[in-house]
């Protein structure tokens, strides 16, 4: 099974809720949005996409920035085709070591997760 | 190390978010509402401990009641000294479950939780 099958067949599974220093949260929900935001390079289409409110995805999103201390997303406007959203550099960083803790702990926790779903009957 | 210290130093850190089947969601708000209950032996006292109130740690204890199909809280009322809370054998097992998957994640995720420190500045 590959890392990216394990990702598919798991990621439902565990999901980590990371801390950074005092200030910073890493959940699943900044993630996605994240996500969505560098696919649908909107920070309106992917908040419409989660079933949020545009300004709760901003405010995520300035969570992190104020974090951090640099923005994770980048918007652009005017030009052709209107306006765009991006992940800057940090925000590519923090989606690409979140998957990869994601994808970790759910091979790890195996035995855990086998003794939770036992559990649920 | 020990795993104790481990956990009294690195919970704080990465926790996790399990998914069990369609339906049962183990979130950090859920565990330690359950750790409370089991301290305090009172889900009003476990509620104002989080700061929360009382209709939504009910909620929250509910919603893993419907979701296991069994309560991870008894209740009792009367009898000397009031009524009590605690957990079922599903819920202690719940916790136990859940912090061993905790302990060791923050384990073998040091590399990616130093990468991300790191990103922190």
């Amino acid at each position: 099974m590959t890392e990216r099958d394990l990702r598919t067949a798991e990621a439902t599974m565990l999901r980590p809720r990371v801390r950074i220093g005092e200030t910073i949260t890493l959940d699943p929900g900044k993630i996605d949005l994240l996500k969505h935001v560098e696919s649908t390079r909107s920070i309106s289409a992917a908040a419409r996409a989660l079933g949020m409110s545009y300004k709760h995805a901003w405010l995520l999103i300035d969570s992190l920035n104020q974090g951090f201390g640099r923005p994770v997303v980048t918007t652009a406007t005017g030009g052709k085709g209107g306006g765009g959203a991006a992940l800057t550099e940090l925000g590519r960083q923090l989606v690409e070591h979140y998957g990869a803790i994601e994808a970790r702990l759910n091979v790890n926790a195996q035995t855990e997760l086998q003794a939770l779903r036992r559990l649920a009957g």
